[in-house]
């Protein structure tokens, strides 16, 4: 087994580490009409270039969460392999826009390490940077994942959990946005006439709509973002294990509701930093995702009079309308929820 | 719900209301190529862009119904949110040729409005109007579809149901055809040797061939299209409901019966006019669909020497080969039958 | 039913006879972020124009196995239509690089027929060729199928078997490939570490990850490459055939095979002969592919510094991982194995 990568177990990784990663790619417009296929996008910055140029980017940017999950795919052979959980994100930037034609590759850095009492396996914090062909900054985020060891007699020789942002300030927002000529925005052709004021703090909106989602769906698209965590794609092992059936890879379900928030969240374009986010648990094929969000804060940007910032927390849910709003009581989440998500969008002021 | 929309019931409708539509699209080559891969379409011109410049365009042009498709799913939120059915087409026109990298928007105006005697709903006819980045025509439609009511009280002001064309002349075709170089028009490479004049009026062609329709396929081709249309995908809502599934695009049936004709008519490449249409019953994933054409009639066209109009009638089935020719027995159709399309084709003399 | 074609039969095909087959095809990104979407590729010459042209190609060049199946598709509605059985290739030489906007046309030879001894069928061997839009020689290669006689006691004139290379010469291969600047390969970038001089022929690699298959998954493959073998999407008719459903198409398991193989071949980023081939079972949407390789032999190619060939056979299995190396035992294979193929890769040296 000497050529096949098996990826890398816990006592693999050491604290500032630097993992160049393959495989590097170039986003095509088939890339992006593949992404809109999947999942129904309708934020017309991303689906029409005229609009795109009308606000001022050179054309339509490639949608943020198909960079997210372009560069996440490529961490998963070295960091996630053999993960048995992916714990959290944190600090996720969008730093400079990404149009057809960029190729994108990723490096990690070890930011922290800390080993499970039962020895079993450690939790590895990695800041995970996508880059385009020149060199420049697209996205940065941490995540951190909980790693098998290969050994269980390994000896840890580091422990270090590192201080993470809650939330990423207002004015670390914005980078990859041009200046925006807002007076040609076109509300009528984005959608919706809703803009930045007129969002208010603790807002609440049930996207309404459902998708359900389909085996083929979720395997094409994390094969589009070259991701290769075997859960998603082997069902004559994971029908053998823990749920019997392919898990959906959670990208997918973060890109479902984004997609679904277009109905209420029209003009909110950008996905402009990642606070942090949950797995709250597995989706499977068959079932149908639905979505509600609140509005957790609304700020202006330093410097920007175009667009402001809404820090959105979205709950994703699997076989539940969102109208009641589901989510936790006390410590415990409903049931239905898969994700619990916190973000900020940028939208015209 | 303030900022969800919920669309237009039938009482929001007024006569001459125009309404512009979200989301404008860019078309590209990968819209294009996964329009292709849903329908497996082999007509030559749209599939290759050194035949297409043999004769005369600029280079491939967008699949007709790819831009009909993308037109009408922008009118689905504004128009047949509501919808209890999509009744009927006529008078469609494509006006202009699409290329890879277009985008297109869409109008509709209310040209008709009646309300059905049971109060619970009423028939609203729109012509809608999809538009270049340049302003020019490039399709309009006329459909009707009935909506339900939001308040069955809510006083009814208008009723006017338009005149409809029962079919379009020969000579309103073609518009979107360049004068074309027919002599370079290489049949061994189009698939047929049958150009207009090897057609006659009565003639009936069995396309032989069926296509499985899977659920992932058309969600994609939907979501390829922006359309909304809840009870395409959401099982969770759907299978609670009359039919216990998702039903199927009926534009979608309309794509499969076009790329089905390609053996029999495969020199016919253009869809020129739409004179009328019914999707006469539902389809549902997993059934095959089947189709047949009839040549209801054959026209020239004033002032054109290179192609032919052969105005078709084609039935689609499900589950039901069509060497019988199954179609209406009476006032019934045969209970195979899903489609039944009348529309304008041209072909080269 | 004249305007429709059936293909032909066995008594139509004549010993030189020579078909220029239906329907050109322009290949563009948007095929190949589909093809990389239902396979999962990572090859990063394939993936990424920095890295291609870090190396010295234009750009990204297509895929050379969908450049394969592109070429296959256009022969079928003459070769195969009536084909019982696909029995085997040889001598498939990838002659030139194809890139995104070339446009592809398909000749075939009939270079050998042989009647079988029931008088229903015979076997036709045919070199099929793939041209671009200048004219130039892109790919060939010899495959021979069972087609079914129309009429059985149709007289059969000719009968020729056609000897058969058992591979390709080393210096035969490689002319899709321009001259490298190997010292500009970025190993890290391309996923592996190993180069030519690392393999040693009789080395055997289980590729470990499985891919479980879905039919609308291998539809929309299928179509993509216009490949019309009705097996592969006609549940009603196959759901009463020999197997009782849908057969995916043998070069799609090829292609699942080969992107598995990038665990343990990363760097053999070219194929660049098929020796031979075998579809020994069929495949079914729900199993799972595993795949294994064993490198028959490694040779240089005069004249060429920048990179090496490795013979590769590579056996694909059904729901069987491939640790054990399934393959034959005597004449019989393991019940698993659906694919055994024979070609050669070029890696850099």
């Amino acid at each position: 087994m000497g050529k096949t990568s098996a990826g890398n177990f816990f006592e693999d990784f050491s604290l500032g580490q630097v993992i160049r990663h393959a495989t590097p790619r170039t986003i095509t417009s088939g890339d992006v009409a593949l992404y809109s296929a999947l999942y129904g996008t309708r934020f017309a910055v991303q689906s029409a270039d005229t609009f795109a140029q009308d606000i001022g980017y050179a054309r339509a940017p490639v949608d943020d969460l198909l960079v997210f999950h372009v560069v996440f795919g490529k961490t998963v052979p070295d960091i996630s392999l053999n993960a048995v959980a992916n714990l959290g994100y944190a600090g996720g930037r969008f730093l400079a826009p990404v149009y057809p034609g960029d190729t994108l590759t990723a490096v990690s850095e070890v930011i922290g390490l800390r080993e499970n009492s039962n020895g079993q396996s450690g939790v590895v914090y990695v800041r995970s940077t996508g880059f385009n062909q020149d060199g420049t900054e697209v996205l940065d985020y941490v995540r951190w994942v909980m790693v098998r060891k290969r050994d269980p007699k390994a000896p840890v020789l580091e422990t270090h959990v590192p201080t993470l942002p809650a939330a990423l300030a207002p004015d670390a927002l914005g980078n990859a946005v041009p200046a925006l000529d807002v007076e040609n925005w076109r509300f009528e052709l984005s959608g919706s006439p809703y803009r930045f004021s007129d969002y208010s703090i603790g807002e609440r909106i049930d996207h309404v709509d459902g998708m359900t989602v389909e085996e083929a769906e979720h395997m094409v698209a994390t094969r589009l973002y070259q991701n290769t965590a075997k859960v998603h794609f082997n069902q004559y092992t994971e029908g053998a294990g823990r749920f019997g059936r392919r898990l959906i890879y959670g990208g997918h379900v973060i890109s479902i509701a984004r997609a679904l928030s277009f109905n209420g969240l029209a003009n909110a374009f950008h996905v402009a930093g990642i606070n942090g986010g949950r797995h709250v648990a597995p989706l499977f094929a068959g079932l149908t995702v639905f979505a509600w969000s609140e509005v957790l804060d609304a700020q202006e940007i330093s410097g920007r009079e175009d667009v402001g910032a809404l820090r959105l927390r979205t709950i994703a849910t699997k076989d539940q309308p969102c109208a009641g709003l589901p989510a936790k009581t006390g410590d415990d989440y409903d049931p239905s929820v898969i994700l619990d998500l916190d973000y900020w969008v940028l939208i015209p002021r």
